[in-house]
């Protein structure tokens, strides 16, 4: 063999620390706002919904945060992640480019989701907190959350939007392998639930309606508090191991990214392989990094940068960031973990200071290249990831027409075993093309044409 | 971290040889038998079913045998898979012994069966044949072969027991994701299949039914062949990749293994990780090998060591083997992979000769290890793995009872994320034991009892 196909780290060479782009920022991200006063928020505003050793590190800007100990134990369970060559991918294209990919998907949940929900199940234990709360989209980060409350002896309640827990019910299941409960949302079980089902009849849900429910439940109940797994700072901070480890990855063979692609929902799967390369071209070096988002949840690449609410109940604070309206509910795309109507405000921030690009995706374009995936390289990616796979084949062919080499570096935020009724929908023709009408925008923007601008 | 949580070794540190355990047998393996002149077969026999040259694998005594380039390439997509220390387990079972497994769910189909189907792929397209056929039960091997013949350009029927059909849906899906066509047997899509459906209805199917569907439609049709997931020699060779690759890996922290445990159906996981410490056990090294197999299929512990058909249809030659009868039908348990009537004649040989022991497990127990495992260590293991995790916790409480220490080897054969269903029963209380009434096995074992002796 020419080369290796993969580049592992052993566990000695796991980063310890987490490194905090809000150090490096050219422009600071604007502080969250009170939802009903709209001055910026203080540590005890969040103090319902986070502890506050999470709500420390939310507002840090401390360039390295180090991992304490119990959650690297955790990590090494199936990190480092190994940084594969995706040779035959590249054969299949017929492409000069040279394509890496960094497979999220073999940690116990299948996704990069376990970073954070580790670490926050971590720091929500050392606070005394007994119970979390949290919503989940596709249902990656409600089983990644349920691994890791387990793991460390914490109850868990997950709202999963209804649309998704209707189309991969073996999600469930995995919850309740961990000992997690999982409901349906909106469900009858908060207040705003019942409220939001009962204006919306029928309705699919989506995350902003299960961020409601979860932040309610948590607000409301002892020893509870809400976690997150996408869109905040501190979950950002925690994925970044993802980027670091890449590049430990890279230096090891002598080579680094000419462009990062890595799908975009909240944010947290993009900023963890983004951050780390973000801070070596705010320092000088020449990279490109796209974010990969569906045609049917265009945040970046068609939401404004506005102050907004981070879910559908106006009950979080709220955020500067990309948006398409606090009420917007996306069409059902199999891509649940990306059907967000907001993004993370550092990833916002990041676009306005054209830091990194944006682009967006068809679920057709992005399905051809899940399956010719999973036919080259085995495994069979998640709806998400295909997003950054669609936007690889776009680059490998540019590449090809322009007869240049260039390194591409993928985000495998993680595998699609549990999806794989939207493989049988596409592999079937019953999938189409989805692009969110402009009229449709214009009218769930409207909602929000008053939020302060940052 | 006073030691590390994982053994990992580089893309270049994999074994480039497999080993075959032929060479050292203190007893050689009978030849298999013709089904009609009950005479031993010659490689012509076979030329309808395999190709030549896993013929001339099946019946080699060579040694060292080296694994070609193409097939070291792709199974470089996930090896060598990494050697994990249990701590989490451990420390629930308060126990002194050191429990290591060897993580085989990082292959994309999630088992150890790529190992072989990898193997068997690339050598029927090289031999020129274009498509194949097999049999699966819970779908691990289907789904591993569905990849394997994809990456390797070839087309692929799978037979898969109708009982795992139904229960893993999933499974379907995956195959198709690949390319494959996956049927339920008994199928009306060949002669014995019907003959079969007829004679039992309503049966659930059972692995020695769909073989015997599997081959005729390989001996039927232009440019086929067959492909068998465990059971004969030449599988048991690829899949000792597992075991050599342990034994570098204990090599690297200067430990090895008191215990090595496995969960046995047809023999193909078990002889993998077994084989190159039975080599050491036979050459002097003190070491127990401990094959674990379901109460409700207890081949090795109940079946005598007779010829039998590997199939219900008695199409396939006879194998010397621990067997129940091949028209056996072995009860629902969830652990499909674990369903078969015989076992491979080179680990039924390895019992006869006591270089192995063999114990049945209780479905109960076996999940009861299982939800313990995945709320400790986090990953959720297979159904037929379990038997294994039963088995580490008997050795566990039986080394805390002795206050010694002592380092367990577990083969970690695969994950359970498409399996969750029978976590599902287990979780609600639906599941019970079942141990096979010895009047059933006499009823059975009457079948064969004019079997020859090997």
């Amino acid at each position: 063999m020419s080369e290796d196909v993969k580049v592992v780290l052993s566990d000695r060479e796991i980063p310890r620390q987490w490194y905090n782009i809000q150090a490096d920022l050219p422009t600071p991200v604007p502080p969250p706002l009170h939802p009903a006063t709209k001055k910026p928020c203080g540590p005890d505003d969040l103090a319902p919904i986070f502890p506050m050793n999470i709500i420390e590190q939310e507002v840090s800007t401390q360039r390295w945060i180090d991992i304490p100990e119990p959650i690297l134990e955790k990590l090494l369970i199936w990190r480092p992640s190994p940084l594969c060559r995706a040779r035959a991918f590249e054969k299949a294209l017929g492409t000069p480019a040279k394509i890496y990919y960094k497979n999220e998907g073999v940690s116990p949940a299948g996704s990069h989701k376990p970073n954070t929900a580790v670490a926050q199940a971590y720091y929500n234990k050392v606070f005394g907190i007994k119970r979390l709360t949290t919503e989940t989209g596709a249902g990656q980060w409600g089983s990644a959350l349920a691994m890791a409350c387990k793991l460390f002896d914490l109850e868990l309640k997950v709202y999963m939007v209804r649309i998704s827990f209707e189309q991969k019910p073996y999600r469930k299941l995995m919850m309740q392998a961990w000992g997690a409960q999982c409901v349906p949302s909106p469900s009858q079980d908060t207040q705003v639930g019942r409220k939001l089902a009962a204006a919306f009849p029928g309705t699919p849900g989506s995350l902003g309606m299960a961020i409601s429910e979860a932040v309610e439940d948590a607000v409301t109940s002892k020893d509870t508090r809400y976690s997150l797994g996408s869109v905040l700072n501190h979950v950002c901070l925690h994925q970044t191991i993802i980027g670091l480890e890449a590049k430990k990855q890279f230096e090891k063979i002598g080579g680094y990214p000419d462009v990062v692609l890595a799908c975009v929902g909240g944010g947290s799967n993009f900023s963890g392989i983004a951050f780390p390369f973000v801070c070596d071209r705010i320092h000088g070096r020449k990279i490109r990094i796209v974010a990969c988002e569906p045609t049917a949840c265009p945040s970046l690449t068609k939401g404004p940068y506005r102050y907004d609410f981070g879910d559908t109940g106006m009950m979080t604070p709220l955020l500067a960031m990309h948006s398409l309206g606090h009420d917007f509910v996306p069409a059902a795309v199999h891509a649940g973990g990306l059907r967000y109507h907001g993004m993370a405000p550092l990833v916002s921030r990041c676009l306005e200071d054209k830091l990194i690009e944006a682009q967006s995706f068809q679920q057709l374009d992005c399905y051809a290249a899940a399956v010719l995936w999973a036919r080259t390289e085995g495994f069979i990616p998640a709806p998400e990831t295909s997003h950054a796979l669609a936007a690889a084949v776009a680059e490998a062919k540019r590449a090809k027409e322009e007869g240049k080499e260039r390194t591409i570096l993928i985000s495998w935020s993680g595998h699609g075993l549990l999806d794989l009724t939207g493989y049988d929908a596409y592999l079937s023709g019953k999938l189409t093309n989805y692009e969110l009408p402009d009229a449709e925008i214009r009218r769930s923007l409207e909602k929000i044409k008053d939020m302060p601008k940052p």
